[in-house]
């Protein structure tokens, strides 16, 4: 969810270590966004899914399980159910933000319409639960069935707290929870399921994919506003202009005067912004350390990530795990 | 979807039979579709579910598991995904449609906005999930995870077929069988699989449920043309200038001359349509006895169901359901 997933080199390492497990997912990812009756759906379903998203979360399964040892065969299958999920809110996402690029390319709203994006994200949906079923265990499919919901909470919770200024830090990590780290951690969860591990194994792989997402979307929230050092990033105030309260600009409100919080009541509940608005609030959050709270925040999630890890084997996968932990704090570090 | 639940009177006696079970559907419903943290979710699925449809879906599922004698509690659990999976669908519906519209009230996608009919389809959706995990009954979940892909692949395939004079009866019957007719025979199976059923009876009542779902939207697709006595019904034509291509229009086409098809191809494939055409479709329907043909469609799937249901013991339920069969088209008949 508009999350840059610049998280390249740890994934390079799990890519490699879980090289045919992800070939398995990728290939019953295919298998099974095919339609028998409508040619439309592996159409808009391969606009993105071959859009060379880095699979992320169907890694993380991959990881969980293979870290607890196991060995097959239905990892491969909770982990395409992630991706299918994944893709599926990805395609309501671009509906109800009128986006028109995801992963450098025109979204399946644009190509196609709507309509489309709406039932093929349906469709998405069911599948992932049909390959659930496959399995035969019932607390994976529950664990899934139950980050779906959060999702989807998540999302209506974010677009009622849009513009918003009593949105404080609470209701912000609710809703990332449910529109990032919900699927994040069932990916982890899910994968010591299926293998089998212990509860406090299965508690640690949450935790970690819960700290894991946080972490991923505060990141991503901080480079829309160029970061802390305002040097990498995408286009610089998206979120400013969509009026979305995100954890600097909510830590800025809190911290601000009366004069300040008319500033804001103006640009983000008004939606009244003018020239050098963008400018002034990037300043106001540098004055009240927005910015940089918001960043070690981040980097203190990432820092629960590698703890919770510590509860697991002792494995390379496991190392590749605290590096990814560490590296998607990397962006603003 | 689009059909006009006027089916009452059997109905009416089903409600009456299956009242205790229809209450707890109905409680566990309104719990199961609150939110702790979104209270727009509630909002909007309160607006549709209180609405006042007639629960058709759920209380076969009752009806299905009540009839092979089974107790509970868990149809009361499937009955309520089941009116959950309906919900979501036409929520998603009205935003495909841009429907204004549904029940004899705005629609939700009118009075709050299509992104909250999106993702409050998709959070109803997750919900009929997690519904469904709780009687730890892996072969109904099945019936219900391949009706909700059924659904959606349908109405994909309705988005692609519309306006293609290429549509045949064939496709038609695959459109109905996903749109309409998936959720009623998914509602009638997983009550026998709940029950316990023989698979002659499971199979039964899936036949029962399909051919109920198909003889319904053929007659719901003929009222769309004020029926075949022209008496009944809602706003005539509806479909016509949508370009639908129902029953009684592709019969029509598949019987056309030179000059009505080309009647067809301006009206429904380029969709210039002027004064008079809607009475010219209706005149060429007459012409062809394509309304009567349809209708006899309708019929003979009614027959179907009422077959299919001799596989099932005799019970007052039974005959209600036979009831039902012949309600659904008494409005043609």
């Amino acid at each position: 969810m508009g999350v840059n997933e610049n998280v390249q080199k740890p994934l390079d390492h799990l890519s490699a270590a879980l090289a045919p497990e992800m070939e398995a997912v990728n290939r019953l990812i295919r298998e099974r966004m095919s339609s028998r009756h409508a040619p439309r759906i592996p159409e808009v379903t391969a606009h993105l899914i071959e859009a060379g998203g880095k699979r992320l979360r169907p890694m993380l399964t991959l990881a969980a399980a293979k870290l607890l040892g196991y060995d097959g065969p239905y990892h491969i299958h909770f982990a395409a159910s992630v991706e299918f999920i994944h893709t599926a809110t990805l395609l309501h996402d671009d509906v109800v933000d009128e986006s028109s690029q995801r992963r450098g390319r025109p979204t399946a709203n644009l190509l196609w319409d709507n309509k489309s994006s709406v039932l093929v994200g349906d469709y998405l949906f069911a599948r992932s639960f049909q390959l659930m079923v496959e399995p035969d265990n019932m607390r994976a499919l529950e664990i899934l069935a139950n980050a779906s919901a959060t999702i989807a909470e998540g999302e209506v919770l974010q677009l009622t707290a849009a513009q918003d200024l009593q949105t404080d830090e609470d209701v912000y990590l609710q809703i990332v929870r449910g529109k990032t780290a919900a699927l994040f951690s069932a990916a982890t969860e899910v994968g010591g399921v299926v293998a089998a591990g212990s509860p406090e194994q299965v508690k640690a792989l949450f935790d970690y994919g819960d700290a894991l997402g946080i972490a991923f979307q505060i990141v991503d929230d901080l480079l829309d506003y160029g970061g802390v050092t305002q040097t990498i990033g995408k286009n610089v105030g998206d979120d400013f202009r969509e009026r979305k309260l995100t954890l600097p600009v909510i830590k800025a409100i809190a911290a601000a005067d009366a004069e300040e919080r008319a500033f804001w009541v103006r640009t983000i509940e008004h939606g009244d912004q003018r020239d050098g608005d963008l400018e002034q609030a990037l300043r106001l959050m540098a004055d009240h350390g927005a910015m940089e709270a918001a960043r070690r925040d981040a980097l203190d999630w990432a820092g629960r990530a590698k703890t919770a890890l510590t509860a697991l084997p002792d494995h390379p996968i496991r190392a590749m795990l605290m590096d990814l932990a560490d590296f998607v704090v990397s962006r603003v570090a």
